[in-house]
């Protein structure tokens, strides 16, 4: 009786293994990726090819990302709309901005976080990379509200930063708008978080619970993976809003005139409530009912959305250290 | 010849140490006191006789004075206007809260490093303690326009928190606003900034070179440190302007009516301008002359007020590293 009682045991783990194996197989049949635990394969994939990544951009391109004084106002830093403390996101449906102005187009703040692992930028997909990004909400008259002359004039004043754009850039830089925003994306190149999805992606397949594997398992088998694929869970394509049929590329995606939007991340869900372009939803289980009924036209159960988001609970992942930057004067 | 000449340097040398020990003690005389290098010497001059002080407070006070939850748009965390980064500032003139609200007294955002040594809080010295300090932006309208209620609430509701308040406050505890703001004291009580004229005062006579240790004669002989004395050098007492007479205490000092207001600290002040409780100089040496006018009823000559200037840059102290927080959610 204990000989049977210990077979069932081993070939029901022997299943449950090749079962885990398989999903594994599965998620990466699915394209998707892992955020590479080789520092050399993040870098190829979080590096700009136009400009190597140094320690000393990093740390130049920290201070910026936290320096009020990139606005008009000097109020409103790049860390006021996408918070490192708080997923890298405002937690507002819509972004707030110069003069508390809302954004015009209503649209909700992306996360910052793992940002680099999208093929573009802003919910239209309009800006090449990070860098180019960088340049929309400093300029935008309800974000930052600033000119590149404006800027590059504060900086050259403030005595501090010469030092730090030299280390970066070479002792006889001019301080100009284009190495402020190419600072910004080398920095913002570093906030990557690996979770435990990864390391179930790298091969631990014990990385995950049976729940969390069953969630990947409706997340893949619903096709949710189509979409929210690559090393971002999303930032590799844009869709449409299924039911309306709008292939406009016109980045007006304003209220329910949903035009293309670009997917975004799932990484750190859990933490950039509200969802969609809009920030229109709060509740996750109620943005995967949405997901599935217009991007999908399927109906989710209760049980398999609560799998989900115990899978997607297995993005969240672990922040860089950020020693917050004394800012030059 | 030789010897002569050694000679002469060796007086010089005594000469100047004796001028530098007087001068020494000159400073103590005048009460401008240092930052003590004993942490147990500190805490007795930090620790809020109601509230021990301990590492899971000031944990958790991080937390919440970075937090921008605490404010009724989501957007405005303490560190909005006292800026870390920015010697504790937000660097213009009259504070912005809540929907861009100017502070209706136009008053500047006073410095939060150091503020622990001042003898109560706010311009018009109304506030007894950081604790009860914290209180007042948080609930006005044009700062951060909370209730103690939905502070609560919201805290209630944000999960991760929970734990850091019962590290904080024992396992039984119930998060209210009388912790929120005692864990932000507790947090603003680390934020001194030791510097080279502590070294000075406590007993180094060459932290200091010359020029800087003739501004700090000027410094106690012009009588500046009449008022800016004590650990804060600034803090300690309030004053009137001098060529008005106005005892007034109601703290309503908007524009030219002047009235009583707290000598600010000096700690830091190169890099906290505007100037004055309604910021509204930005130059150092233009508010040195100011002062001397004003509250002094004197004449500073230009040589002077450089010399102060040298003085007043010992002043910059070496912040505490604060690693960034990861907000609950």
């Amino acid at each position: 009786m204990k000989k049977v009682y210990l077979l069932c045991c081993f070939l029901v783990t022997v299943i449950l293994a090749n079962d885990s194996a398989g999903l594994l197989q599965l998620a990466q049949k699915n394209h998707l990726e892992p955020i590479p635990k080789s520092k050399l394969e993040l870098l190829k994939l979080v590096e700009n090819p136009k400009s190597v990544l140094t320690q000393e951009k990093i740390e130049l391109g920290k201070m910026l990302f936290f320096d009020p004084r990139l606005s008009k106002s000097n109020l409103i830093s790049c860390n006021t709309c996408h918070n490192l403390g708080m997923g890298g996101v405002d937690g507002i449906s819509h972004a707030i901005g110069h003069k508390w102005a809302v954004n015009p187009l209503l649209l909700n703040s992306p996360t910052v976080y793992n940002a680099v692992f999208a093929f573009s930028q802003l919910w239209n997909g309009k800006s090449s990379d990070l860098a180019d990004q960088a340049r929309g909400p400093v300029h935008a008259d309800f974000e930052m509200a600033s000119s590149a002359q404006e800027i590059e004039e504060k900086l050259k004043k403030i005595q501090g930063y010469k030092k730090y754009f030299q280390q970066a850039y070479g002792s006889d830089v001019k301080i100009n708008f284009d190495l402020v925003v190419d600072a910004i994306a080398a920095f913002e190149a570093t906030l990557v978080t690996p979770s435990r999805f990864d390391e179930f992606l790298l091969g631990n397949i014990n990385a995950l619970n049976e729940n969390e594997k069953e969630g990947l398992r409706i997340f893949i088998e619903k096709r949710c993976a189509a979409c929210h694929k690559g090393v971002g869970l999303g930032g590799a394509m844009k869709v449409f809003r299924h039911d309306r049929y709008t292939y406009s590329d016109l980045g007006d995606f304003r209220g329910n005139d949903n035009k293309l939007v670009k997917v975004p991340t799932l990484r750190n869900i859990t933490q950039t409530a509200p969802y969609f372009h809009n920030g229109a939803v709060w509740n996750l289980k109620d943005a995967i009912y949405e997901m599935a009924k217009v991007q999908l036209n399927i109906k989710i159960s209760s049980h398999e959305a609560d799998r989900l988001v115990d899978f997607l609970k297995t993005l969240d992942g672990k922040k860089p250290q950020i020693q917050y930057p004394m800012l030059p004067y």
